[in-house]
């Protein structure tokens, strides 16, 4: 069994940013490792993180969306996860089941035991070994996604350009909403101290990268390196 | 509140049909009443019955499959079902949480309290009034479909032909399968009679639509009547 480890954090963050350099850093130096993301990450998930996303589906139940999260999530885990770590390798997933939580439950008032019952049955009980949690107050993170989404719109199509955020129906919330699911995240981490790791958003990339480097290499020890690439 | 009454039964037998023909019945005779189907029905649940029914998929997780038809089923049950009975009308439903119970359960061996536990989140505890069961000996109504798909393969593009019965991911599975499926339903049945009425598929269209419409005649005492059409 290999290592299995989530970033969580608000809107804006920078998790993703992080779970890619994270991912180079560990592939540079020889290990098996694949980075995916929720919803998202297998051809069927994809397909259904494009109807939860979609800004035009204003009428969509809590109740939908959450089954609608959980089914993506199924599928990664059933076709990707779960092989992946069962020969041994480390899987980094940009969100998992503790958003569902954060954004469903604490964010949407659903309640939490139905929620957990569904995230059981979605995941057959994996959880992550590590999560790491990119923290950000809650105005700063809308406006980094604000910004990045208003540059993006400005640029020429065609343009390189650092993937922008996704600016999308979840995020068009409002901020009472977003404060919510950061007091989520909290309660979390305060139910499970030993599996989160709690880091400030709000410093230099690099540095950050160091950081979470830091708080994964104990867990690297059980996982066999491929070689070194170049 | 309304009336709900939903059509069940093996692949083939002519549930479709029929719900249509009841749907016509009532409609004619002054009720209010809309005819949907499972899975779809709104906007959100057909955009997920495109991902469920879809052939290419053949790497859906079972779990990803049950979770996916509770999520069109929640939509369904939220935007449609629920407002419509609240105001008074019949709603009739082709396939409800008991082909969930059905296929995803009896036949491919889904734990079904498991199943339970997600579709009362689905529909928030939903069920029939009424559930009519077209019974049909699973060999017949598989024959059926493959004769529906050769002949719809057959006719020219742009050709008008009674809309032939999809036959889909879930139809390519194998005869055990929809026995297995078949005897859940009579499993269903037998816990739960006062809600089911069982009918003989096998036999002609308008003999089984009097008789359909027979057994619903007792509930419609509770609906108004808008007054007779055309």
């Amino acid at each position: 069994m290999g290592v299995f480890i989530t970033f969580e954090g608000p809107e804006g963050s920078g998790k993703s940013t992080q779970a890619r350099l994270l991912y180079e850093r560990l592939q540079a130096i020889g290990y098996p490792v694949i980075l995916t993301r929720e919803p998202g990450g297998t051809r069927i998930s994809e397909l259904i993180r494009r109807i939860v996303v979609d800004l035009r589906h204003t009428e969509m139940a809590p109740t939908t969306e959450t089954l609608l999260f959980s089914a993506a999530r199924a599928q990664l885990v059933s076709e990707l996860v779960r092989p992946y770590l069962n020969t041994g390798g480390i899987v980094l997933c940009d969100r998992y089941a503790d958003s569902t939580f954060a954004y469903q439950g604490y964010g949407l008032g659903r309640d939490l035991d139905e929620l957990q019952a569904i995230t059981t049955v979605a995941t057959g009980g994996l959880m992550p070994d590590l999560t790491l949690y990119l923290d950000l107050p809650v105005e700063d993170g809308l406006r980094r996604k604000q910004v990045a989404k208003e540059r993006s719109e400005q640029s020429a199509p065609g343009t390189t350009f650092s993937t922008p955020p996704e600016w999308n129906r979840l995020d068009a919330r409002d901020l009472a909403y977003h404060q919510r699911v950061a007091a989520g995240f909290a309660e979390l981490i305060r139910q499970d101290p030993d599996r989160w790791r709690s880091f400030s958003a709000d410093q230099p990339l690099a540095e950050l990268a160091e950081q979470i480097a830091h708080e994964v290499a104990p867990l690297l020890k059980r996982v066999t390196r491929l070689g070194v690439y170049q």
